[in-house]
């Protein structure tokens, strides 16, 4: 980008909004600023966000208000009144803006005959490698999956199998609700929050984004998906284990031990330079070879019907991806790797842990058992 | 609209993620796309969400994958070859998108000849006055709130005042941060999630986005403000009291009898056929006649910083809005009233409900007291 040449990020979409916390520090609630030129950042915020936005952004950071750029009445809240002033204070004379710009906003600034483009390279490339304080607040928030995970797969194990198969706490069937529940006061004590964690038993965790709900049964796959944001850092953590309390059908068993295998086949693969592709197919493999077929049934998908895993950061899902269109892996990536399989009348599995790309292989962010039955 | 022209929504950014949910009743964690037509809607999601998407959305709604609409490969997860396939499907010949629309989006599909072209009004007015059945919704989540709020407060009134003006909790120092979870633990027990939950004493009140940290002493305004949104049903609340643990001085008890004198008067105001910069100028009168001024005072913005209030909805902060420029309010709006005050060096005031407008005023959507000091 030369000295005339400025990149205006608007938040309050994705991956916008992140891309603003990653590059100045900052983030809010409602839509504000980012202009980034050759030589630093400038933000422009409300006055009530100004303190905060001072104290919280990074070094060389420029703050103002509508108000310091010399706006005042309507105009002032008026983001195509807002952008050219940036620009004058920063001697910009023509914009970038990335693919999820406003195109409104996009088309008032064109009327106003300022020269803006939208810019097809991806705006923040090097957040795809993790720094060592990022893969530190990455570690907690994964810290604080592994602690929720525990807590709920306790509740589980010692929940009563009742005659009529349902399980037991106390005198209350132990329901999806309020596994969920326990994870998410967990998850709290960690200063994390916890939003669409999945509990998902039986038929209702082979429908991948079903959170769950109702009683859970005895013999069943229990899908447990934890995805915490820290209150504080904005990173996150990714985890799923799933569990059967009692005995499980040999059938499920089996199904059980192919995602693990495959999971663990996956994670053996991760290392800088391999695509992520690969680890995908590799995986298909795995499944293919112990009779397990990804399909359409009745007019639904069943099998292996997601990708390998994601990258994780301020994003819960980012670069790279590990799927049908893989990425390279480099060290420094902290990415999940959570094969699953979903046939329904069998029930649903998927086992994943987040790991960071390491110089010869990977290290798991936060260990966390894997152990299917809970006797 | 007529029969040839649809508007598509794309998820991903604000506000068109939750008129999606609204018009579809659907949403996921993931960009996916809405088609809205003159008889109805359809969206495209990916296979994984399908199942979800055809029990969630609303009757009337066509649930497609890209797969079901002929896509296949690469292209199938192109949202510029989707929406072609969808226009088909669904009839329609040219496009009209919200002015949030991503711009790279939009170009892509102007580079396929398509015509499409930023609607200017509105895309879901119909969104400000809420159904009874919103209503009910928002009634849920703000009486998570106020049972939140309830034990946040009696966890400060509970507290033991050190000599040191400290406030302790057995041997431990009473922090933002251990309010700030019982806060939240609350809200789960009522399937609600708390996120950014404002526990702020002293100075760091002063800053209205400032979320607190950090001990809180006693003789300080300390500003609690609680926005749960509903697990189940995506609807916010939104609730705000100041409290002051022990006497408050001469000066703080002023500016709390101020902000509350203001925020029942507003409150009295609020009627069909009122316009919100009425009732914020009412405020700031208010304010005035008692010597509390807005200004800059060595840089940072003093007094009355911030708008009357805002609607509340499937978005925190939506229409209509109780400002500078504000809008005539209608029976079935459903918003808040927060006046607040905020001088750094004496400390920070704000008082807020969330009400539905009435036939003939206002309801509060649940009750909860307001008390300043705490002896």
């Amino acid at each position: 980008m030369n000295k005339l040449t400025g990149l205006i990020l608007c938040s309050g979409s994705s991956p916008s909004t992140t891309n603003i916390h990653y590059l100045s520090g900052f983030t809010a609630p409602d839509a504000f600023l980012f202009l980034k030129t050759a030589s630093g950042g400038l933000l422009c915020v409300s006055p009530m966000e100004k303190g905060r936005a001072c104290s919280q952004s990074t070094p060389g950071t420029q703050v103002y208000t509508p108000q310091d750029l010399g706006l005042s009445g309507k105009n002032a809240w008026d983001f195509s009144e807002q952008i050219p002033a940036l620009m004058k204070k920063a001697g910009v004379r023509q914009l970038k803006v990335p693919a999820d710009f406003p195109t409104g906003l996009f088309q008032d600034l064109e009327k106003k005959g300022i020269s803006v483009s939208v810019e097809k390279n991806p705006v923040c490339p090097e957040r795809n490698v993790k720094t060592a304080a990022e893969i530190s607040k990455l570690r907690k928030s994964q810290r604080a999956a592994v602690a929720a995970m525990k807590a709920g797969i306790e509740l589980i194990g010692s929940s009563r199998i009742a005659k009529n198969g349902f399980l037991y706490k106390g005198k209350e069937k132990l329901t999806s609700e309020t596994v969920r529940q326990r994870i998410h006061k967990t998850l709290i004590d960690y200063d994390c929050a916890g939003v669409e964690t999945i509990v998902a038993g039986g038929d209702q965790g082979t429908d991948p984004h079903e959170r769950g709900h109702g009683p859970l049964s005895a013999g069943q796959s229990i899908i447990i998906d934890i995805f915490p944001r820290s209150e504080k850092t904005g990173y996150w953590g990714d985890i799923t284990r799933t569990v059967c309390r009692g005995p499980a059908n040999p059938e499920l068993k089996k199904l059980y031990n192919a995602v693990k295998a495959a999971q663990l086949s996956a994670l053996k693969m991760v290392k800088p330079g391999i695509c992520g592709d690969e680890i995908h197919r590799n995986c298909c493999d795995i499944f293919e070879q112990r009779g397990f077929q990804t399909l359409e049934k009745e007019g639904r998908h069943v099998g292996f019907i997601h990708g390998t895993g994601h990258g994780v950061g301020l994003d819960i899902h980012e670069r790279p991806r590990i799927g049908k269109s893989g990425e390279i892996l480099e060290a420094g990536h902290v990415i999940t790797i959570e094969p699953g399989l979903y046939y329904p009348g069998l029930g649903g599995v998927r086992i994943e842990d987040t790991v960071v790309v390491t110089e010869d292989g990977f290290r798991f962010l936060a260990a966390c058992p894997k152990k299917f039955e809970l006797l």
